[in-house]
């Protein structure tokens, strides 16, 4: 197990990992639609949305199947918008300012930087910097993505640890080097649950952030 | 006279607008070659060195210059560091939380981004996300600087304000559209000076950061 004293940097994934990204569209698809009248099921429309990319030629492709061909414009932009105010999970505020008290803290996602400086703006997230995939012009789980993480921050793979609530990330992480740290999001897919427990050996694993941050000895 | 209201963003210029990197850099020369009994004019060491970049091989460079061509090899990574722990201009970091109340803030640099990030824990400077030459991969005053400062936030150029004590930066940034403004730094290089006003037209100019946010409504 790696020694939290040779971490430097925490790089986390956002979507799950911090952020209820399921509640917090269904919630904004019912509030969007309702005004027209339209109700559908808006945690399955939440879950196709998320099962591809979360980008608004994905969102004209899968209207379609929820019965909205003629969805309006406006309500399409609105809808897209709904991305860039999500909630986070309630102990993470709390737990990334213990965090950053001792790392610097960086999110490393998909998702581009308009959409995470909005996400941290709503949640009160202060981050060292925003790396992720726009930085890196690839996506997880490409190596490119991890590794410009650690070089932004001047660090090798192993100052760093990538925190997420997925296996895959983590093993990606893990690939080339990083650190690697579970959290616990059993509630991340609603009733299709979410990962309890690492699927790979992680350096650490915990309930939720909070846990993680004690574990660090934040 | 661009309204304020139009503007989304702010984009920073950092060394000589929000930071005294003169007298930053003389005070770490002195204090690292002294343990050595060296004592050379460590403020013309401060232009030497940001007359050029300061990055560590154009430190290499300059020290035969100053007699210190067998300089050891920690106190030279020592002495680049110096770059990454430079005091704000005394009303920056109040000034700074009034105008990110209102708009999204960033340094757009040709800095690194971790040493943005140091700079920025160093004087509690919180920015949304940390944009300038890294992103772009090209360096002020090249257009693709501010053009991928603007996209990054989903912006157009006339929504972002670039804010610097340089007259270069801002007429590079007034040709592309974005709105411009002077804030003044006499003293940046010393007994040499600095802009006490803009030599071009811009949208605003102010005596510091703080008569800035006045003029912003911030």
């Amino acid at each position: 197990m790696t020694d939290p004293e040779t971490i430097k940097a925490l790089f986390f994934d956002v979507f799950g990992t911090l952020v209820d990204w399921r509640s917090g569209i269904a919630r904004n698809v019912r509030r969007l639609l309702e005004p027209h009248g339209i109700a559908i099921d808006a945690d399955a429309f939440a879950d196709a949305w998320r099962g591809e990319y979360q980008h608004r030629h994905t969102l004209d492709r899968i209207l379609p199947r929820f019965g909205l061909d003629a969805l309006d414009e406006d309500t399409r932009v609105a809808l897209n918008l709904a991305w860039h105010h999500l909630p986070a999970w309630p102990e993470v505020p709390a737990a990334l300012r213990r965090l950053r008290a001792r790392f610097r803290l960086a999110p490393v996602s998909n998702g581009n930087i308009s959409l995470m400086a909005d996400l941290a703006r709503d949640n009160s997230f202060h981050w060292d910097a925003i790396l992720g995939a726009e930085i890196a012009r690839d996506y997880k789980p490409k190596p490119a993505v991890y590794l410009a993480a650690a070089e932004a921050f001047d660090l090798a793979p192993a100052q760093c640890l990538m925190v997420a609530a997925h296996s895959s990330d983590l093993a990606a992480a893990a690939a080339l080097g990083l650190a690697t740290a579970h959290v616990a999001r059993p509630r991340e897919h609603g009733p299709h649950g979410g990962e309890t427990k690492p699927e790979l050996a992680v350096d650490f694993a915990a309930a939720d952030l909070a846990a993680l941050a004690t574990k660090l000895g934040c």
